[in-house]
């Protein structure tokens, strides 16, 4: 086996444990640096091997490289570019194999979602028979949590963690102020089709807190949803409701998207919390206060579910060690092997069978009147939450780490994206 | 000196810290049982007082009480209730001292900022003339900072520590996604007269983040704000803004109140922080993504300052040793002694100095711009959100207390508020 370089890129919405598995590719091949000479990185994800930015992360120290395990979002920059099928754009595939030939890269690292689960796949196929064989490995993240075979996606057990504990503690604070004042808070969380970070909201109802969450994958039904905040602020005083931000109507449109317009006329995104808040006030007379997590919720490495910081950083290894067996056009998995107590170990998914497979939230994790989660979507969920490990601080702060990203000089022409 | 009982009530907005104070008071009542004999609290603060629903707190468990130095928000609930000028609800004032006559009370532990300082103040001087005197202690708790003579008000600095630290995570993200998506991240943060909760946001500047502070000390000027963002953007590649909700127009609008309203014409308040992105999108054409921390902020208690809870048990506990030795009509006080190392003492104020009194952040704290914070502000703020002081967690959650709260027989008649 011959010294290559390998590539590795953060690809989508970037997480609070994505660097953990950038911290696990890098520091494996450094334990394999007879087989791995150096890893370059793509600056601002795979945007960066077609422009042939490339950055060398040999020039980090060993302490920097670590520090990306506790560093929430994407060191080397991330982008939302999905490339175009074989037919459209061979030419963008082409010029990925000319970057790694001209870089003496044998390996291919992709840290995504779907999408890029997709490219990796293509890339696999395209170099085998454009003779300069790269072996192709994704490696899974997304706080979607909506990758197949694996039983759950790094990134998500850490949002899922912030949202559960932010949801407990804002309940908190509501039950408090009840009886003169706010009666209802909501939260929005993202997932714009599927209602995984929702569901982690109905983790405080074991705590006795009434919850009422509006799923993506439940229509919404106004009078149903304004009847049992009704019957939860009677019974408790007070009610929390997790309002995912792809709520929609049976017509397929947003709760978001209002028809709200500003002073000037024009419309305006304003998100779906205020709208859930304002319409049981018009119902029900209640005073409400809303919060909308948005990116505060998948950068907050400071609440990280220390499964998923674990996890992340195990994808990241197997990656490179499925690699140096020789592996091609695979994905890492975690397996769940038991739930009580909670174990799991490293898979392995043929790319064929990941890419462009959607995992959806399974409706028996949603319970009958469409507005909780089931006992079997607790069981599924709780694991994914345990455990904390909190960053090193500095002053009052956490002590993330910026690197370097010094670039690798460039061989090729010019490209455009 | 004769054994009575003691009165608590928490006022106001709760915060993460507040009940560390309400366990500051009952552990050292517990410890001088030869002078108070219990601690009865206030259900739903003040207004328990009025309408004689006293919790009896002998009756938890000194693992519960001591589990409030770790559990966010109001224990025995809150209320939002300003009492009356004397002139206008001599009744409501009578009745407090009937309620504490009835109940042995001679020591009231009044937790909250101006209007409850004022009360408490009120209750000493006329419980003296009614002739059964009650010593009436306030104990400092506000989020918008702004009582006077105390160097900073519990429930502050875990605030300013929450803002600080979700806005470092959030810059992150966007500094990640803004090469090809996002550029500018919007946080909204509470302060509808203050900018203390605004100004900790600048902390980050000094981890070579570019923000951009609204505060509602400063008129918005909106040229300004647009040009600030577009330099920063043009020389960072990204932006956050951190906006107080009460951040308003010349005319003193709040930016909030866009006269946006939804399909069916009704006016509907949205939030700060989205009209500011929005704006921004107009005039510049920057992708953008924003976030309402809302009660989230000061709820955070897994992410409270140690240096916060620390203070917020020292309020409590200096209210009851001062109420022993003799003190009445006085606010134990947090008094600076050094900034580098940092170090403070217990003061005492007497509450004719706090009571109406509203203190303001310095000018010298904003920068000339107006945009962002100076030198002596962050000097003042940083060592308020040092030290990290975790909840214990069980199953992934952090394990908050709920008392039992039970009720102490009431011995009046029926009293309406």
């Amino acid at each position: 086996m011959s010294v290559k370089n390998a590539f590795y890129a953060q690809s989508g919405g970037v997480t609070a444990v994505i660097n953990a598995s950038a911290c696990g590719v890098i520091e494996t091949a450094r334990q394999h640096s007879d087989k791995i000479a150096n890893v370059y990185a793509g600056r601002n994800g795979i945007i960066g091997a077609l422009t042939e930015e490339l950055i060398d992360t040999n020039q980090e120290s060993a302490e920097a490289i670590a520090a990306l395990r506790h560093t929430p979002s994407g060191a080397f920059g991330s982008c939302r570019y999905k490339m175009k099928s074989l037919e459209d754009n061979k030419r963008e595939y082409e010029r990925l194999i000319e970057v790694f030939k001209a870089h003496d890269i044998g390996y291919f690292f992709y840290n995504g979602g779907g999408d890029s689960a997709d490219t990796c796949y293509k890339v696999s196929q395209l170099s085998e028979t454009m003779g300069f064989p790269v072996q192709a490995i994704h490696i899974p993240k997304t706080v979607d949590n909506d990758l197949p075979i694996t039983d759950n996606c790094p990134g998500f057990g850490s949002v899922a963690k912030y949202i559960a504990v932010s949801s407990l503690e804002a309940s908190y604070d509501v039950r408090s102020m009840a009886a003169t004042s706010t009666k209802v808070f909501v939260i929005e969380v993202m997932g714009r089709h599927a209602g995984w970070i929702a569901a982690a909201g109905g983790l405080i109802e074991d705590q006795g807190i009434p919850v009422v969450i509006l799923f993506p994958e439940v229509e919404f039904d106004k009078a149903a949803f304004i009847a049992k905040c009704k019957d939860r602020v009677e019974k408790f005083g007070y009610v929390t409701v997790v309002v995912s931000e792809g709520t929609h109507w049976p017509d397929g449109k947003f709760l978001a998207e209002q028809g709200t317009r500003d002073s000037f006329g024009h419309a305006q995104l304003g998100g779906a919390a205020p709208v859930v808040a304002n319409m049981i006030k018009e119902e029900l007379g209640y005073k409400f206060h809303w919060a909308v997590a948005d990116y505060l919720q998948r950068a907050a490495r400071h609440l990280a579910a220390k499964t998923d910081v674990d996890q992340a950083y195990a994808m990241g290894k197997a990656g490179v060690e499925f690699a140096l067996a020789g592996a091609n056009s695979i994905m890492p998995a975690i397996i769940r092997t038991s739930n009580s107590p909670y174990a799991w170990e490293v898979g392995k998914a043929p790319l064929s069978e990941v890419a462009n497979v959607e995992k959806m939230m399974p409706m028996e994790y949603i319970s009958e009147d469409g507005f909780g989660i089931t006992a079997a979507c607790k069981e599924y969920l709780l694991p994914l939450i345990q455990g904390e490990d909190y960053p090193p601080y500095q002053d009052g702060m956490p002590a993330y780490v910026t690197l370097k990203n010094a670039a690798v000089a460039k061989k090729l022409d010019a490209f455009e994206v």
